[in-house]
């Protein structure tokens, strides 16, 4: 039925699965996008937002690659906010809400129109493996189609459980069949799983809501965008909402703890640490007697409304009864539920950079079957799993972000070194290098990447270019060109800063901290320059951000170099440090099992000490 | 968790469901849709397309009581065609391809504006009863949602079970869970019910199609609409295209028959007669070699296409291979394959006019839980279920339409009296008086009842009223202006009709068969009162109706006029009919099952004769 051999496969048709068979169909690869309902591509299963903290940086470290998650986002947002403008640049982070049907319905139009990209609708139920390498999947009809490589992408399909109070049933969200077979064929060759949970919170309607006596949550004045390309900027936008639990929420969610399976031990898994439902909150910190509510809207026209904070598996009736009992919920209607889900996942320590696992050659595993939670984390690891199974193919050299280049590089780099017990989740604390690691450059950072490896679109690498050659003149301008105490002064006195006696660099002047582009741009031979040369506000941004943070950005970028050093001692493949016997025996089974490339990543393998590091750069000859 | 008790309940959102949430909720009922799927509201489970022959006259006739469909299919629609133009008005019937996810977003919008219409995601596994009465629904979850009535709207998701070639499993649609518990209960409670089957083609990805061998479909180059309101029109459309089966194909579908769940008993239940299976098409007419087969797009953007013709539930393999036989099918790609669907049904002879159950008071059933087939079959019931369930809470009169009132008067009391043994679809031939019910008169004949039941919008009145007045002010002026030979001759001469001799009425020329209102139209005396009266298209259209068909249309009026005596002639409820013996056992036996309520009634229960229908006359005092 499937005559031709595809190059990639990949299963599910969630962030991870889109991105993965976008990337690998843009970059030239026969692909193939098997799902078990075709009319669910790009659903977003929990919350209608993407980016936040952290979260917005990998939306823009993806499009700065040439994936689709931030054009998608744009052409669906019904709001924009950049978080965490108050703070250094490294924390901005970008996050918008999402039109959830738009959303799904840009992502299915945006796979139509690559060529490369077939779809088909079907159960996959097992993998094709041939001499240890994966060569197709089977159907649940029992149909095998051919490829290359796999790439998985399951979500929380995998043997999905969903709990309701006492309840449980099969499932892959709600109202979906869970999916079967996959697990127990990859225990079979030998893989470890495990179990993971997560959870929903109810969706109800907006039309019950009493928003008068909630907090309106605007998006910004002048939203912002994720992609950098051109894409719709908002024009109008539609407002969140906050209200808050209280002591009388609380006494009534805990009247149902002793019908939660949360705590009477049905479910077993672990949920993410950060994403806890309302009854772990009331829970682990029972001092607090009030948390935040976010009321989302799903859509621009929906009533359907998003309860943010208060992710549930209690039985409907106590959430009903104590969602009630939240302000401006007094009279509200349920439109579904929420529920928690168990789902299988493959500790991530089965694989390699690339994403590729350790024990099937051409299998790839991406998103929440990793152990990772939310939209950001699982799409940019389709997007990696797509692109390195793509370069496998062709025999191109792997693509691996480092973990001073992306967020994706850290993340990846965790996953495959630490593995994770429960969801992960990414933050800006997790990476070494966040300085480096910001919003406003992704694009700097990783567009040459992505048109070296024929992903990015060459026209993505000239506004790339175009944006840094004027933001470097910019800099240089600032660093050239000097301001005599008359012309600075003003300013200076007007926010408080000390005067200057005589004529300095621009550049030294504006790196106070008080002074702002606004403030530079009040001088006629900054505004001069600017309308000369037709710098745009990213341009103004990006050379505030070089001019304010140099030093920083030095500092940092000098660490990571250091580091280099180490990341750059490779570690033959397939090393046996059993031989090793001056390693801790700890040492030795966690590098003999996570198989680390570099003495950098050996170094991050927890229980490994730096005392071990030493016995192996000593082995190595260093 | 359902505080409140609500007047309606409707139990699924498709067609039927959600015509009947928005008549019981526009008409003041609270109502509550509970669908499994919230996602799938107005889903087209089958081909993109509303209307065609007796269908398109259905739709209108639901729009012209106050449904939506019309206008649904209005904003969705991407190709407008009026079938059967070049025969009489009463056969004209109205199309559209419709944008399958627009459509189903149309209407989830739509009743969300709504204010009576509330909605809950859960799969209802049981009936409240109490004292023989529907008092609310049960879920899944063990939740009690009580109601002064309830409608089913199940379509095929009753205990369904997919076919594909030899391998079968449960599902309310591809990708979709059955839902259970409800027959079972019903089957306690001393209803009988059946199995049908129904069955949907493979969609195909339309990139894969050489449409360069086809012969394009297009639109109307003028299109019109569904909708008696102000609706959008067509300014562009997509094209459909017919490509045809041929031996080759027929033999490698032939192939796979043994393996065919229809022909190795599998399937016993019966589907759709008008809508066979490409391999039953081939089997019951093996004289033919070749069948059409419409290229159906799916909507505006998307590349996936609806192959119409080439229903099958042969095996997947076969179904791939016999397509790629057909010409412009060559490097077909599969998005999903065929299948038939076998589901249960209540044979409708249980239900009253009013589509209330005979046995449980205050249930209603409408669409393919009745055994019917067709998204307007099933909608138009949901529309006459929520209407009368909305009429009984409120005690107000019952809402019936009879045979030559309205198409949907024809298919309910079909249904009720004869009962149906296969997927039942309306035809103009199941209409006697036909002539009558043209769709463009829907709105005469029923938008003054649906206003009066407190449905369609008094702008709906008052656009018929002022379509009527001046229609009929139109006809007047035809009846009563003579034309002169030398003006009216030039234009019999034209259309080589035989001239006048002397002045003559203008009706009388027009009623020639081949003079049009465009003739007409030449003469400046026409063309002066259609300027001065602002006539709009539909109005010359109505009127060009009235006055060339005004000998058919009144014969039949009279014809029904007569026939309206004996559905005058009431028989009283629960009527004993063993006791007349005089009738046969049959009919004695088909009359108490059916228990008609007029003696026009019971001539149409299959097994009553005439002899029966006089014994009954004098019995009643005829």
């Amino acid at each position: 039925m499937f005559a031709e051999e595809y190059d990639v496969i990949v299963v599910g048709g969630g962030h991870a699965g889109a991105e993965a068979a976008a990337a690998a169909g843009n970059m030239g690869s026969k692909t193939l996008l098997v799902t078990m309902n075709l009319q669910t591509i790009g659903q977003m299963s929990c919350n209608p937002a993407m980016g936040g903290i952290a979260k917005g940086q990998i939306v823009r470290e993806i499009d700065a690659l040439g994936g689709m998650s931030g054009i998608i986002t744009d052409k669906s947002a019904i709001q924009f906010k950049m978080l965490n403008k108050s703070k250094g640049p490294a924390m901005w982070s970008p996050r918008a809400q999402s039109d959830r049907m738009r959303f799904a319905e840009e992502w299915r139009l945006a796979l139509e129109n690559i060529p490369n990209v077939d779809f088909y609708q079907e159960m996959i139920s097992g993998l094709l493996v041939e001499n240890g390498k994966a060569v197709g999947v089977k159907s649940s009809l029992g149909i095998d189609i051919r490829s290359k490589s796999v790439i998985l992408t399951n979500g929380t399909f995998l043997n999905g459980l969903i709990h309701i109070g006492e309840k449980q049933f099969g499932g892959g969200r709600a109202g979906e069949k869970a999916a079967t077979g996959i697990t127990e064929q990859l225990l079979g060759l030998g893989f470890e799983s495990g179990r993971m949970k997560t959870g929903t919170p109810p969706r109800v309607d907006g039309r019950s809501l009493d928003y008068s006596v909630m907090i309106p949550q605007p998006g910004d004045a002048v939203p912002e965008k994720f992609s950098y390309l051109k894409t719709p900027v908002l024009t109008t936008q539609r407002d969140c909402y906050m209200t808050h639990t209280s002591e009388l929420v609380h006494d009534v969610l805990r009247e149902g703890f002793d019908r939660s399976p949360m705590f009477n031990g049905r479910i077993k898994s672990v949920g993410p640490r950060y994403c806890p439902s309302i009854e772990d909150k009331i829970n682990r910190f029972a001092d607090k007697n009030s948390h935040q509510i976010f009321v989302e809207p799903e859509g621009w026209d929906t009533v359907e409304v998003y309860v943010n904070g208060f992710s549930t598996s209690l039985p409907e009736d106590v959430q009903f009864k104590a969602l009630r009992s939240v302000v401006g919920f007094e009279k509200v209607k349920f439109f579904r539920p929420g529920y928690a889900i168990e789902y299988d996942y493959f500790p991530p320590t089965q694989l390699k950079h690339t994403l590729e696992t350790k024990l099937v050659e051409n299998l790839y595993f991406a998103g929440q079957i990793n152990g990772t939670t939310g939209y950001e984390e699982a799409a940019s690891q389709g997007l990696m799993a797509g692109i390195n199974a793509h370069l496998k193919i062709k025999e191109k050299e792997e693509f691996i972000l480092q973990r001073d280049e992306a967020y994706i590089g850290v993340l990846i780099d965790d996953l495959i070194t630490k593995g994770t017990e429960e969801p992960y989740r990414m933050f800006t604390s997790r990476a070494e290098y966040r300085t480096l690691l910001r919003q406003d450059n992704a694009d700097l950072r990783l567009t040459p990447k992505g048109f070296e490896i024929g992903l990015a679109k060459k026209e993505r690498l000239i506004r790339m270019e175009e944006k840094e050659l004027k933001s470097d003149s910019f800099v240089n301008f600032f660093r050239e060109t000097s301001v005599k105490p008359e012309e600075i002064n003003p300013i200076l006195d007007s926010v408080n800063s000390a005067l200057v006696k005589q004529s300095d660099k621009m550049f030294k002047v504006f790196s106070r901290p008080k002074v702002t582009m606004d403030h530079m741009l009040q001088l006629e031979t900054v505004s001069g320059f600017v309308e000369e040369n037709d710098l745009d506000r990213e341009v103004l941004e990006q050379t505030e951000i070089q001019v304010k943070y140099s030093g920083y950005i030095a500092k940092e970028k000098n660490n990571a170099d250091k580091l280099l050093r180490l990341e750059n001692v490779k570690i033959p493949a397939n090393f046996d440090y059993s031989k090793l016997k001056s390693l801790s025996y700890e040492a030795r089974e966690k590098l003999n099992s996570i198989q680390p490339v570099t003495i950098a990543q050996a170094a991050r393998v927890s229980g490994v000490n730096p005392s071990d590091i030493s016995v192996l750069l000593v082995y190595l000859g260093r």
